[in-house]
This record gives C-alpha cells, sequence and structure tokens, in this order.
C-alpha cells in the first residue's frame, strides 16, 4: 500500500493538481475532500459515468479521446437537466503497465475541455488494478432552485425534439467495427469523429428551462430513450421518423444501405439533446436555435397512453427493430 | 450496449432504488442526475474512494462487509472534515459472473450502514467489466460555511491528537494474511473485525469543529498520515510513541512480536481521526472523549520545523520503518 500510496501523491501533483488551479474549493488536492458551495439561490446536479477499457472505447483509443469523451458524457447528462458545468471528481483505476505519458496525455484531453466547458477538477482517488483501465466522473452543475428539467415532465400534445444530428455515433462506431467499407473518407471521417468526441449541448440545455417539459440526453438511442422519457411520464410518444435530422454523412450511409436506419433509431452515443415542449413554445425554440447555430428539429409528439412507436411520413407505424419499445 | 442497459435499469429497480428511496433529490433514480442543496448557511463536502477486487480487499470477502468498508471509508473522510453525513453517489463495475446474490447482500450491508450513519444513495452508474468489481463511492456531507477541518492548520505548541486505538487495522490485515498465528481467538476476531469494518468518527469529527487546528483520518497510517498535516500545515510533528493508545488485543499481539510496534505506528486501515488542537483545548476534548464514550489521547506535540519523528519515552529519537518520514 505504501508504493501504491506514494505513486499515486506523485502522481496527483504532477498530472491532477494542475487541472485542479483556480478552484478554491479543491484545496489544491492536498486534503481528503473538496468544497462545493452552490450560488445564493442555486443548487447541485450531481451526474456519475464509469467506463472501462475494451467495453466503453477501444482498448488503444487516444488517451485524450478517452478523456474528453468521458468528461463530455458527463457534461452532456448536465446539458440535459439544463445545468451549468462547475466542478467534477475523478476516480482513475489503471494497470500498472499504463506508463505516464498515457496520463500525461488523458491530462492534456481533460485541461483542453476544462476551458472549452468552463468545468475544473474538485478531487478523486488514483488506485491500481489488474483488470483494465477504468475511469469514474462525477460532474457537478449548478440550477437555480427548483429548475432542473427532468424526464419525467412530457404531457400529451407536446412536440418531441432533438438537437443536432441523430445516428451518427452508432454509424461512427460500426466504422470503427469494419462496416460501411464503402462510406467517402470526408463522412466516414465525421462519422468517427462523431462517435469519439461527442458534442455536449451544454448551452441550449441551460436556456431550455423554463421552455422545455421534459429532457434528457441521447445515449442509449433515440427510441430507447424516448421510451425512458415517455415511461417515466406516464404518456405514449410517436416519432416520426422522416423528421429525424440526419447528418450529410448520415444520409450517405443510409443511401448505400437503407438497413442502417435501424441504427439511426436506435443506436446509442450522438448525445444530442431530446426534449418535449409544448406547441407554442415552436417560436421559442425557433429563436434558440437560430441564436445556437444549432438544429432543433420537432421528430413527433407526445399522446396519452404507454410506449413509443415510429411512423413513416403517411402515417403507418414503421417496426423497430427493439420490440419492447412498440407497444405504443 | 442493449443488453448491457437493460440489466442495468433492472438492477437499479431492485436493488438500488431501495437504497434511494426517502432522499428526494435523488429522484428514485430514475433520471440522470440528483439534486444536493446545502441547508442555508452550510456547504457541500465531497470526497470519494475507488476500491479493486484483489487490491483493496480479499476478492472472496462476504459482499456486505466490502460495502460497508468503502462506505465507511468516505464516512471517515467526513468525519475527518467535521462534515455531517448527507448522500452518496455509486458506481460499480462488475464481472458478469459476479450473480445477483452478490449484488443483493452488497446492497443489505449499505443499507444497514445506512440506517447506521443517516447517509442515503443519490444515483450512480453500473457497467459491466472484464476485470475485477471496482467499486468507486463519492460522498457528500455538510458543514457550515467556511467550517471545514483542514489537514492544514496544525501550528507550533499544538497537541496531536487520536480517536480510538491505533494499529488494530493493520494487525487485523497481517492476520488475514496468515500472520500472528499465536494469538487468542479473542483478539484475533477482534482484529480483523477492526481491519474489515472500520468504525467512522461521525459523532467525533462534527465535534473538533472548532476546537481541532488540524484533522485527516488515518488511512495509510499514523506516521504517514501525520506527516501529510505536517507537510501542508508547514510544520515538524512528534510522536510520544509510548503514548500512542493500544487495544487490548494489539497489546497482545506486541507481546508476541515486539517487531509489530512498526505496523502500528505505520500501518494503515485504522480510520481514526488525528487532529491537532492547542494546548487550552485539552479540557474540552476530555468533556468530548466522556461524552462520546470514545478515547482521544495526546500522542504528540507540533514544533516549528518539517517533517515526523516518533521518540520514547525518555524522549530519545525511536528509528521508523519509513525512513522518508524521519528528518524531523
Amino acid at each position: 500500500m505504501a508504493s501504491r500510496k506514494t505513486g499515486e501523491f506523485e502522481r496527483i501533483a504532477t498530472f491532477f493538481a494542475p487541472l485542479a488551479a483556480g478552484f478554491p474549493g479543491a484545496l489544491g488536492l492536498t486534503d481528503d475532500a473538496a468544497i462545493l458551495r452552490p450560488a445564493e439561490g442555486a443548487e447541485l446536479v450531481v451526474t456519475t459515468d464509469t467506463i472501462v477499457a475494451g467495453v466503453h472505447y477501444i482498448g488503444d483509443e487516444p488517451a485524450d479521446l478517452v478523456a474528453q469523451k468521458l468528461l463530455r458524457v458527463n457534461l452532456s447528462d448536465l446539458a440535459a437537466k439544463g445545468a451549468r458545468p462547475v466542478a467534477y471528481t475523478l476516480n482513475i483505476a489503471l494497470p500498472t503497465a499504463v506508463e505516464d505519458d498515457w496520463l500525461e496525455r488523458f491530462c492534456a484531453g481533460l485541461a483542453a475541455d476544462q476551458q472549452r466547458f468552463g468545468i475544473v477538477l474538485a478531487g478523486g482517488d488514483s488506485v491500481a488494478t489488474p483488470g483494465p483501465v477504468t475511469l469514474t466522473i462525477t460532474a457537478f452543475g449548478e440550477i437555480a432552485v427548483g429548475r432542473m428539467l427532468r424526464r419525467s415532465g412530457a404531457r400529451p400534445g407536446d412536440r418531441i425534439y432533438v438537437s443536432g444530428t441523430i445516428g451518427d455515433g452508432a454509424l461512427g462506431l460500426k466504422i470503427l467495427r469494419g462496416r460501411l467499407a464503402g462510406i467517402a473518407a470526408v463522412h466516414r471521417d465525421f462519422l468517427v469523429e462523431r462517435y469519439r468526441r461527442p458534442q455536449p449541448r451544454v448551452a441550449c440545455g441551460a436556456r431550455l428551462v423554463g421552455i422545455a417539459h421534459a429532457a434528457m440526453d441521447i445515449s442509449d438511442g433515440l427510441v430507447a430513450d424516448l421510451a425512458h422519457i415517455a415511461d417515466v411520464s406516464g404518456v405514449a410518444a410517436v416519432v416520426e421518423a422522416a423528421s429525424v435530422p440526419l447528418s450529410t454523412a448520415a444520409a450517405a450511409a443510409l443511401e448505400i444501405d437503407p438497413q442502417l436506419r435501424d441504427a439511426v433509431l436506435g443506436g446509442g452515443d450522438d448525445y444530442e439533446l431530446l426534449f418535449t415542449a409544448p406547441p407554442d413554445a415552436a417560436p421559442s425554440i425557433a429563436a434558440l436555435a437560430a441564436g445556437l447555430g444549432l438544429p432543433l428539429t420537432a421528430i413527433g409528439r407526445i399522446e396519452a397512453g404507454r410506449g413509443v412507436c415510429a411512423v413513416d411520413a403517411a402515417g403507418a407505424e414503421i417496426a423497430l427493430a427493439r420490440a419492447g419499445y412498440t407497444h405504443g
């Protein structure tokens, strides 16, 4: 235990303390705890994710990308709650074979995203493992008391919206697994980047407070995540499949293989926002989209009932690959 | 990912949601985030620890003990900061071979300690791993703004105190590793229990606010942890070795093998409080000890200088096994 801890202290001082600079509550990572105090009238939103090498990312993925994906997945959760990012803690379990240059690149990825998204390291833990790299981030955001966006607020009559484009993450993963060999290089690169480095919609999420009835981010896939909103809200969701916004690259992929529509509706890793809002919010949402330069697209409707289904442009139900979600 | 997530949702509903009952900010674990709001005039203290099967505990340790040790290690950190426990998040990475009965017992351990220490589950994440069980708890406590006990407040002239008895955890670990065969069964059981199920000094820590100048819990060992306080406080610490309080069982172990004194001063896993306070606080500390029924023993003094040393009853310096800490 002594040698593990000695290594830990050196690593903290060398690699992690610089990431905590400028956040008084981190106490320079020299104490056993950090201090978090929400601003007057605000409360803290807490979210946490764990990733494992070989399970959640390919084991030889560059360390800076691994760091940024983990941080961004958490930032995406904060965005979906309408919260402003404040700080995060990091728990790393590393095999002894992991060299300092891996850690250096990992922390460089964090440093770049801390700047980009206005979040800072507050504390953490570093241990050795005989298993794969295992990483946990717990992220803290602030929001005005009682205003956090939830999954549970969808109401019949709401329109369903998504930010950005859908399916890119799942298609990017297929490419990394050797599929879609016929796609143009520019599209391949775009889709892989979308999988590897999601764009948490932090500014958008904060602006949806007071507009959206329910919100979450798309991590498990559009249909599965919409099912979560429908379930906890006690409503049914109808996806108008032709309205689901596709990137140019995703559209090109579907031209090659129309079967990939299942990956678009069912695949995960988009980290776009999924939210519902009443019809009279449409002008506000259009203005928000214009202001952010981010498409916010209506893709369906909330109805009384239970479950999720998808319909085509003629209104006919489309069979979804995941039958568990079709009992609309 | 679909099957992993389905499993995750079932596990959350079955095993974890009951642990979050009664904490509104957990939202029944049905959302992507939890809400934490410190009471008026308070701020949040955050601490986090990760443990790995086969590294931080013996792989076949009963699951309820694993859960309780992890939770208590975090509670001990909150105690050392003077904070009142509020809530925690849990991240579990489990091999697929782990059965539901392991998880059931794990959660039973958490449930019992939630009752015992007044803390509740607020959220978390559950993933699969090809490696060993890897567990992270991030614990949140409350303290009046600006009052958190720190490592950095020790001043020359302070007395050094510990709660409870020292060395039991390290001796318990030695027994689990097959050492100390000659010790009586009653002592063996006591020491092993002390290693397996530390007693976080939550009530004591909260009462030390306003009394202690510096505090931390003893996890790496008395000398190593005192070195942390001395380092960040910019002072020297002198341990009067004969004053270090031993349990009856530890005293019996040292009778069998006097060399074990190194394990007492240098070994970890006690999770007792280590703190410094000015001489005029002695009556308050004595009254606190009496009120809690917990020994609080003066074991040394803070001086100007750097580093940690130990002296015998005659004031002669004792060589410490970990030479790095002897340059007092």
